[in-house]
């Protein structure tokens, strides 16, 4: 049993653990971000005080088993209409929400829905603390929120500084599996909404030091206006080294094709392919190949439509994640 | 394979599958009468137009697998606080109501969501039709809604007269499963407003006439001031012969002793036991017993608390019927 731990968030991470989770001999964990505050998580949060569950809600569903996987995708995904208290809210967020009441603790609530939708891997929050993201900019600017991440007013700006409002601790279970992995997995992901937001979290660098496990980091397929407008593959990987005090073993870098309508798609949000400038440099192996999913998924939540347009395709990146063990 | 069919709502049905769900050699349906509509089902039915889900859940609840049927049980029953929109609402019911927009059927969404329950047997509402309850009563007032039967201050009179406000069709595989028994258990239940309603609906008389399954009816522990005020068990008899058209060929009817403590504290609200007046009368067996539960069951959840504080159980009832076929 090779123990595979995906770190990250949004809609990359679930991309990983749905390829890997189809050969039996990976045992797989996620540590996911729980610095979210948009949508119907942010509203959950503002009114209940608990830990946004967007993103981990996401890993379950990737993570379900397979004989009713559909049905657990519609119930985790759907969104209430009306005209009442209830539209706008997602049931997979009510969900959760409620085992976090339930449980006083966002990562048993996590493991209970786990166990209900017969998971197929843990999934733990990073922290079971709530923090806001604060953002610095180069121009001297501040703002505080992760959905300040997705403003585009707030476009092309260069992010010089990430940290947390308030102290938060690594979720145990979590340090446990970083320190027994065999394969520590960052991304895709947002760099500085879903992935080095995990770096602030006190305690994740230390276990990430110390585990044994190879680290890989898998380069988004697109820049992203309001985070990372112009950054090269290097300029990712600097960051990551940056913040995370590891440098990774594996660099996964995509230089597939992406069609030509997409690109034209991507261009009206100043969104363009992340330049491959990467090459081998000292211990860490930069892996280069297509990644990009060529089929069409399903968009029939609102929220993922533009964001799952354009994604890494989960078979091509088990099977080469799987080739790093 | 035996094949039993629950038929009522409420509490009872699911104290019925509940017991007969231990016994492997039991295929268990449940036909729920849909007709609820106070609390968070009926504000979701108000807001939404579907059917109440209500009674649903609690089945789904009774007949959810043993491993995780904790945690699904904190599912179905969690209630929302805060001071938002959500308040109130029961997660169960949220979670029904999501499927019965997106399968476009309420039988459909039951039958999905007991799938990922994984519930050991079939649920199915009585109708896929919507209609409200209207009750007539011996004074010459007549009101409608099944909630009016909860209603104290209508408390002590005699209904005469139950109908339905529009017509309602017997859902097809509930027909099915009616037609395919060997065993079909009324109650334990509201009279008026878990069990009789099913006689309302369009084709279930008739499939019930036609069924070669034995018809077991169970009489309620106690009264229920606002619907069988003074009424003895043969008053319920009657009335079950009256609406269904058919004679049960069982009569389950409780014997056993019922704390002082109890007694006392259901006098306070207008109900006592029922009278037990029965006696084998032509082709109807009365089964006299013991079916009083001596255990203190779950009260946490809100709606639950003083329905439940007397109540058959499961077990005894499931040694008894189990002995009728």
């Amino acid at each position: 049993m090779t123990e595979i731990v995906a770190v990250g968030g949004g809609t990359g991470t679930p991309v990983v653990l749905a390829g890997l989770k189809k050969n039996p001999q990976h045992h797989l964990s996620a540590i996911v971000a729980v610095t979210d505050d948009g949508g119907s998580t942010g509203r959950l949060r503002e009114e209940f005080g608990w830990l946004p569950v967007g993103d981990l809600r996401q890993c379950l569903a990737a993570l379900a088993d397979g004989e009713s996987s559909d049905e657990m995708f519609n119930l985790l995904f759907y969104r209430f209409g009306g005209k009442g208290g209830l539209k706008g809210h997602n049931l997979g967020n009510l969900i959760l929400t409620a085992f976090e009441d339930i449980k006083g603790s966002p990562g048993k609530a996590v493991a209970a829905v786990a166990k209900i939708f017969r998971a197929q891997g843990a999934i733990y929050p990073v922290t079971e603390n709530i923090a806001d993201l604060i953002i610095d900019y180069r121009d001297g600017s501040q703002a505080t929120g992760e959905h300040v991440l997705d403003d585009h007013t707030r476009g092309g700006k260069t992010i010089t500084k990430l940290s947390l409002s308030q102290t938060s601790q690594l979720y145990e279970p979590a340090k446990k599996t970083l320190l027994t992995a065999d394969l520590i997995i960052l991304g895709p992901g947002d760099l500085y909404g879903s992935l080095l937001p995990h770096s602030l979290v006190k305690g994740f660098n230390q276990a990430l030091a110390k585990s044994t496990a190879k680290f890989a980091y898998i380069v988004n397929l697109m820049t992203h206006y309001s985070q990372t407008h112009q950054m090269s593959a290097n300029d990712h990987l600097t960051e990551v080294t940056r913040y995370f005090g590891r440098q990774p073993d594996y660099v996964v870098v995509n230089n597939g094709p992406i069609s030509p309508e997409l690109l034209k798609l991507y261009a009206t949000e100043k969104e363009y392919p992340v330049k491959n400038n990467l090459s081998d440099n000292g211990p860490t192996k930069i892996i280069h190949g297509d990644f990009v999913a060529q089929v069409a998924i399903r968009l029939d939540s609102n929220d993922e439509v533009r964001r799952s347009l354009l994604r890494h395709d989960a078979d091509k990146l088990a099977t080469c994640l799987t080739g790093l063990i």
